[in-house]
């Protein structure tokens, strides 16, 4: 297969620099085009985000010489590349059609941003869950008389620790109807710079502005099923979140409750689920996919963060401590990189995935 | 009224140095004894402490030329003190029968330890909760055949930030069936040295050993009723706990989902429960009760432990976020002191009760 | 003595919350009018810093329902009150203008800023070290033409903890020649938000702009003698210093390497010098005067910040460690708290010495 | 060449366990051999370090089924292995005397251990400063009567970040004659648990037991040179230090001021002779040697630990902020990573000098 050339559209903030991260020497895409916003526009990658390079590794030397374009003008990616992957930090509305725009002249256009993730048309992607909602491309395409352009979205940070493992259980026979959680989450996950030092130090904050609501509803869409043509949300799973943010770098954590609709498995049999949980993304050998996807600890202190986020290079979501609950059937504790699979590697993966299933 | 001589048996450890901290200029007890292991038995309290003094003030001068007793040796406390606080910190047998020893010589004894919080006939008190169950006191007696002595003991610091405002619900007359909650609690509810930075730097721990039964177990007791001289638990409540550690050094918070048995208070209403809860240890103005001894925090962000924790001088319990639950009725978000009202202060206000209905 | 009205200039920024929080119940001063950017005129003082009120106490009632003025109004404050504490935060050439303009207008203007700190006619206080530098006020008032208003700072807050205890050798005859030092600064002293915490967890900042090149020049002016009307600076004294930011909330701390200039003294006198330093603020009794204003720690691992800061409510030095050093004659450790000492504590310090000394 | 058995003598304590992770695929080493108390004897290292296995990594496969051996029975290695790294956590004259016996046995030594820095016929190497230290295995064997064996240990994590650094200047002509620096050290160079979450959280601890005496004496030896048999420490350099521990996982920086002891270099002539700085680890391609081994990093606000310590994969030395010093003639930050280049991967690194240069 030859590689694909794909574009970074807001290529200097948090996410844009982790798709960088993420992006050098993958086996399928090259880097060949970056954009941001005007300001930057015109400089060297390597100078449009001196002294706001966030990552821990060096900028990767092909990227850092590339010249920044304009993302507002879709012209300048034509001809640089032929997929891009969006971190664009403008309004609500600017991204809509924005993206769009992107899809429009032919793109096929994957992105971090909120922004679609409730358009009908676009499916929102945790690969290993709802692979077959690519359908809803064609779907899309035929709507927006599109030809070769796409868009396609990932959900919530916050939801990728328990949402892999509840559909797990669900896809084993087991449908689970409540689930009352309370997520441990990282400063990362608010961008640069995020919530102060002076806010965090000896201190967590019970309260991240819309966490909750998402953390809520996106799962339930991840979770539907196509039916003529759209996305028909889990109607029978409740989800209730209580979110806060810990002095934590990476990696966001959940404590979850749940309740299965009927018979409820035992102990030995989730784990055992969890363990040989294998989905699409690892039968179609995607080069980011986990293996395995779920890895469950048996430790009775983890996972922890900082011990287990790196875990399938940051894709796979560790559990552990699965014992009854005193009100409802077990709890679990969940945990999830959330600037890898939560962020740029989550959105790679769903790339991954429309390649090879050849959407593009 | 004349001051009260008050001993504390296990006062070099953690919670001992607590007592002697909260204990300075206190309006009702004066410490006259102190006693501890016997390596440190026939030292001054200073030195007996030298290079373990980790409270934030220095040692009340008074208390830091006291000789250090032997605990282990009842008849020394003899005349050197009318009642005593036990914060030893022996194997559960040893404390058991060392506590009792203490009561059976005539010393009222309030304890901070956990191995009591079962024994039918020692009330486990939150003050402002079950006053009443001081009524178990005469049980006691009569039971053990002591005179003066008594033993009382205080629930584990992890219920605290919840059982209070349930409680205050419940009186007002919405019984609570259901409650899942999940912790952030503070590293100082370890004691010395507890957890290591380089466990909790960059990290949390979804771990706590024994707290997740002591937090669904206890308030249970707490709320229980008295009948036929014994405490019968509240059996229509189920509590489900998931325990976290996390960086923080005070201040124990919780996020609480709950269902009520029957009809619902309005959001509205329930904070005027709490804003308005008074109960028995403000009506007799005991030194140590908060006057509210509930605060509502209606920042949409708070309470948060280190800019909370000192409410009502550390033993208020500040709650927030009080919204609708999507599974559940409400969720919302507790706080309190956990070396406060979580440890020694419980205990010294558990006292002041007794003291002030007659006990001793 | 009747309390003086008090305004606070830039009252709603950290510096400005600061000074509300030490202003309240101050026996000689009273705040009675608040000022800040035209953003905020016109509302009460409480809803202008709703939201960002990040004191750990809550507003003080009076100051709550103050209706904020413009800071640029000059006029404004004429009648409302007899003295201001500036804690504006604007461009340097704006603060000279302004903090000159309320002088003009006939109002001793005390302030935390550092753009009049090398204004020669305007002194730059360290209390216990340099009051007789107040001497300049007459100067400062003929050069003007000001009759009732004056001018007065405080220098940095990174030089508090070494300032003191070098002036309490010198003065003792022992003249000190080169200073190293290395401090370790806490987030409070970057106002808010400051630092990222995800610059922050794991981590420290060997950089702080600007800082070294304060540490090492305004303590010379601060230890410099009036000599016909002018501030010379200590000349026989070299300063190099390192700045570096540490995840600490409150406090900064210097490691000292000093050589002095001729004899030196043993480490028992050194201590016995500090133990013993007493100067005007202290005479004078001023309200926010520490006694002793040097605090000497035993320990072997004191003076730290989060156990000493609070000294002498915030205003005393701690310093331990003394010993001799391999390159020059001894180290020390130093530790000042940076929001009350280093800020607005030692501006109204600064500002009870002019009251006493007779300056308004 | 075929790859050398290696075995690890104090195998599960902290620097045992690192020990373990960098021999992981190393490509001269292969462990075949761990040893450790008579407690852990018998057991798989896997059931050896159960519940404390504090690596971010799993256990090795290979070694995680090797049986421990008890690291007093010299004997038992016999056949295992053919040479020994040590990290025996016992009192001082019994990692003395076990070293020695191992050595007296056939087994080259390399030790992460301080009892052997300063036995006169035993190398200390910094690889890149001394490795012609080498010759004294030459004497120690004729002393002693080794054959096969020898003995040689590696100076204390807080040396690495400047020794080298300090080095190539003298390397270049340019003698340095005085150094005060101030080093902030990571918490896991105090090993497992370390200080606790207590006592760092909002807080730095100005003291290292030991530290700073270690810190002035052994870069005296490591820069030391041969004479006659003897390694004759440098006596022209004085060096003091001030050591902190602050709350950061990995990585200990020092701030430095130096006074050269002739001429000296200008600003761009150092960063020079850093940043081509190679010597002969480099030459010889050893396999743990970082290339360049001195990281000189532009930005004003490098090196920082989180960001900068796995710089060579955690070997190299990084560098920042020289700038004049206004009391000596320098100042600059360095950073070097505790675990790796201050522990097991230096001493591993000693061990590939001494395969290299024949000594086993």
């Amino acid at each position: 297969m030859e590689k694909i050339n794909v574009g970074v559209i807001g290529a200097t903030g948090m996410v844009g620099q982790n798709y960088i991260k993420l992006l050098n020497n993958h086996p399928w895409f090259t880097v060949t085009y970056v954009s941001a916003s005007p300001g930057s526009a015109g400089k060297t990658y390597k100078d449009a985000v001196k002294g706001r390079w966030h990552m821990d590794e060096p900028i990767p030397e092909a990227v850092s010489e590339l010249v920044v374009g304009d993302a507002n003008d879709v012209d300048l990616a034509k001809g640089k590349c032929d997929m891009v992957f969006s971190a664009v930090e403008v309004a609500k509305d600017k991204i809509l059609s924005l993206e769009e725009a992107y899809a429009a002249a032919g793109f096929p256009v994957v992105s971090n941003n909120s922004a679609h993730r409730s358009t009908p048309d676009v499916p929102m992607f945790v690969p290993e869950v709802n692979w077959d909602h690519s359908e809803l491309i064609n779907i899309q395409r035929k709507n927006r008389n599109w030809n070769k352009g796409l868009l396609a979205v990932k959900p919530n940070c916050s939801v990728q620790s328990y949402v892999t493992p509840i559909y797990a259980l669900i896809n084993a026979g087991y449908p689970v109807e409540y689930i009352i959680l309370t997520t441990l989450q990282a400063v990362s996950g608010a961008g640069f710079p995020g919530p102060g030092s002076i806010q965090l130090i000896d201190n967590v904050i019970p309260f991240i502005g819309g966490e909750e609501q998402k953390s809520e509803k996106e799962p339930l869409r991840v979770l539907g099923k196509m039916s003529d043509g759209v996305i028909v949300p889990e109607s029978n799973l409740k989800i209730s979140a209580s979110c806060n943010r810990v002095p934590v770098i990476d990696g966001h954590l959940a404590c979850v409750s749940m309740k299965f609709a009927g018979k409820k498995p035992s102990i030995a049999e989730i784990i055992e689920i969890w363990k040989n949980f294998r989905s699409e993304p690892q039968r179609l050998v995607l080069p980011s996919a986990p293996t395995p996807p779920i890895v469950y600890c048996d430790e009775p202190d983890r996972p922890q963060p900082r011990k287990d986020r790196d875990l399938g290079r940051g894709m796979a979501v560790s559990v552990g401590r699965l014992r009854p609950c005193n009100v409802f059937d077990y709890c679990f504790v969940g945990l999830s990189h959330n600037t890898v699979r939560g962020a740029a590697g989550g959105a790679i993966l769903a790339a991954e995935l429309l390649k090879a299933q050849g959407y593009f």
